[in-house]
């Protein structure tokens, strides 16, 4: 297990925006730029700011801020953004659908090459410039596509059976969709995005700070 | 600002889960659960469990786990199960689209009663049965229906405009599908969801427990 490992998951997730945030400043011209500052753009408080940054080393000098270049060679680096990633999208339901048709613009060497889903034909058929193929050759073409994660947006019933497929195949990663708890071998990292949940606790917020 | 309004955005987000968790094990006629058998079934560490559940006050006994009828009627009432909300879908893109088609059927007491788009016509559309109207009628609309949240599927460009309208209108929480970080006043809650940082926020996770 190695250092950044321990990085906590909400940590993790800020990762992209801060790449993302600094970005905009380098192509403003801005050469160093501040916790505070930082933290007015992205709407995250500084000290959680200075934390995150704090799990990668001092990246920052006392009253100096950072400087944007070093920052942004840093986030480059630790998030890969040079190496592309292909990504197997199993479900084309209304959400796989969106997910499609969106395929990660933002992010260009990340996109969707492959997709799988049980209406699909076995030879194959084309959704939004993407092979859909039906799930009996998640195997092979899985493979075939290059694919390292997979974004699971099946029925609730198939998750769990989709999921132990792609660990037989030492798939890396899944972005869960399904409100179901996946059982992952270790080996395998695993995002939930339950949106039902997600809403909930937005409820759960507005009711509470009601008074 | 009341004592719940400072329970931690990662526990708020799990308050759900707990929820759906403990009616499974008390539709399979369980009395009593520990924070193991909790923390097997969702996968989520029992220290953090344990932490989740003491900010609710001391629920547990030691040695003797946590009744679940006690915590059922506790979470039920902390959620706010029985009160049904109203939300305004705003944006029928891609996304958009299958939030209507889908509409949170799992969750009873929570649906999309009304959304907006600025390809509808004025007098409005219907789609999967939601009534659809130009934004230009978002005020008149949004209190006709009596909505309480948004879910915010707007272009980047829409997004903060939207958002100003919103908080005029003192809606109370925005679900922001959004890349962008968004301005809103102190009585308005906010969960931001951007898939192209939970896609990223997983790459970086294999990429760095490789090794």
């Amino acid at each position: 297990m190695n250092k950044e490992y321990k990085i906590p998951q909400a940590t993790t997730k800020r990762l992209p925006l801060y790449y993302r945030f600094l970005q905009n400043f380098a192509q403003e011209g801005k050469k160093r730029i501040s916790s505070q500052e930082l933290s007015d753009a992205m709407k995250i408080d500084p000290a959680t700011i200075r934390r995150d940054f704090s799990y990668f080393g001092a990246l920052g000098k006392k009253g100096y801020g950072y400087d944007v270049q070093h920052l942004l060679s840093f986030f480059s680096q630790t998030l890969d953004q040079d190496e592309a990633t292909n990504v197997a999208l199993i479900g084309v339901g209304n959400l796989g659908n969106a997910f499609l048709k969106y395929n990660f613009q933002k992010n260009h060497n990340t996109r969707i090459v492959v997709a799988f889903d049980s209406k699909a034909p076995y030879e194959g058929t084309d959704i939004s410039g993407i092979p859909v193929f039906h799930p009996d050759r998640l195997e092979e073409m899985y493979e075939e596509y290059g694919a390292e994660l997979a974004i699971l947006t099946v029925s609730s019933r198939s998750a769990q059976t989709m999921t132990d497929r792609l660990a037989k195949m030492n798939a890396k990663g899944i972005l869960n969709f399904t409100p179901i708890r996946l059982t992952v071998p270790d080996s395998m990292k695993l995002m939930n995005i339950d949106l039902s949940v997600e809403l909930q606790a937005l409820i759960y917020l507005v009711r509470n700070s009601e008074s």
